[in-house]
């Protein structure tokens, strides 16, 4: 285990710069803009540690679906503002785990928002199964990076 | 006061079948869909009510804006399932409001999700201000109409 | 073959009140906002008669992707405008056909925008191929019903 | 003049990966998925010069309206490709210029669609004028930086 001392690390960021799909005609966020955006980036997370959510009953025998989203809009936000998203993952429980988004204005790095997603784990015909453990232990290897206790996310 | 025996009607709802734009690869709603849905009922509504949300801050000297939203999924559902998506008045506080949605299958009437909005008044500025009382007495009269309590929303 | 008088019919129509989600801060109908109507209406309208997307290759043989799209924005529409689309099916050629839809503004039937998909027919491993036989009887059926030479656009 | 010999240079670009958002329940791109994706980058570029979309008609007398866009679907792309969207100005003409985007395919640096914005210069009243002398240079300088005939974009 390596301390980094850069603890209460994203595991994966996106910029986006906020344009008219965005905002509404008050010239403030639409507040429906952020789920797309958090699912973009929660999708390439793990489609980049190599668990792409189409293939997972097949190759591991379960699939996860979204069983609750809660979103606070902090500050207004609106027409090109520069927001940064993170993903990081939040508690993991007996048949759910979270994940948590942080959305940042750049200039000033001001939280505008933050939402949890809760995502529980199923059988390939949809009942509700424990986490299993291999997924487990990915979503303790990439806490662990998150809380700067281990080096990179993948945890070897 | 007119009892209709009708309690908990929604004030407004729209019907609406998903397709591709609603769903994802696996054949299941893409959880952010039902944002826009909820926006689009809730904008008429409002509207429909007299309350165009672009014209408030100039004609009564007060705005609103979203705090916070959150989605329950129950039962999954997918590519060419009708939905009905109702609109009530949940909670009046000091100096904010909640929407709620439920959304139903019109095939066996089976709630497969609701969702609640979180919505501040707050002065041209932004700043929050108590719920003022024309919008108060507008959303009570809406909620004694939800309980059958009144024949029609409006209140008279 | 029944003249109805009605000539020039649409063959599927959905109606929609813009609101924030369609609309830009200059209040204006945000470009993308017809796309998914379009998507929606032709979706639903092959659901109706049939013949369901996601279906086609395995009870047909073939199934269909879409080659172009051209949209033209004729009149600016804006926050609360209630929009007539329409479907009507345009030419039929050897390996594509085309959907034509109309955008009209219900207070003054205005046209306000149309827009025409290129839609190709494949084979289940995406090459290009005739359109099929059941297909075109259907697509000529609609046209009939369309022209008002057939009472109702099943044909038969 | 300075000749780089990077002729044909995008003004600008985004890199983006299709995830759920972009796909349908065939796997493939939802055809209304790029026009978000163009809006994006083309607003992005015009603010970037100092163009504000929602400044120009105080600041210019003049702003700026789609009236048309084409979209060609050249090879399927779908769930996890990443996607290049490039943006260049076409024809200029007397009262509207276009907007071309190419959509590339990281992998291989194929071609998989491309796009065509028509915007037309109108007065504050909506009415069409001719493209006023300082857009008008600006898209000559713009150009000029495509061809390779010109450093930077600015053009001065």
């Amino acid at each position: 285990m390596i301390s980094t001392g850069a603890a209460d690390r994203p595991l994966h960021s996106h910029t986006v710069r906020l344009t008219y799909a965005d905002t509404d005609p008050a010239g403030i966020l639409y507040y429906a803009a952020w789920l797309p955006m958090m699912e973009r980036l929660q999708s390439e997370w793990f489609f980049l540690q190599g668990l792409r959510q189409d293939t997972l009953a097949e190759r591991f025998g379960f699939w996860s679906v979204t069983r609750a989203v809660t979103v606070e809009y902090l500050i207004p936000v609106g027409l090109f503002d520069e927001i940064r998203i993170e993903l990081r993952i939040g508690d993991v429980r007996g048949t759910s785990f979270s994940s948590e988004f942080r959305m940042l204005r750049l200039r000033d790095d001001a939280l505008v928002g933050r939402a949890t997603l809760t995502i529980v784990t199923v059988s390939p015909e949809g009942d509700s199964v424990p986490v299993p453990g291999m997924l487990r232990d990915r979503l303790s290897a990439w806490r662990a990076f998150q809380r700067g206790e281990a080096e990179d996310p993948v945890g070897r």
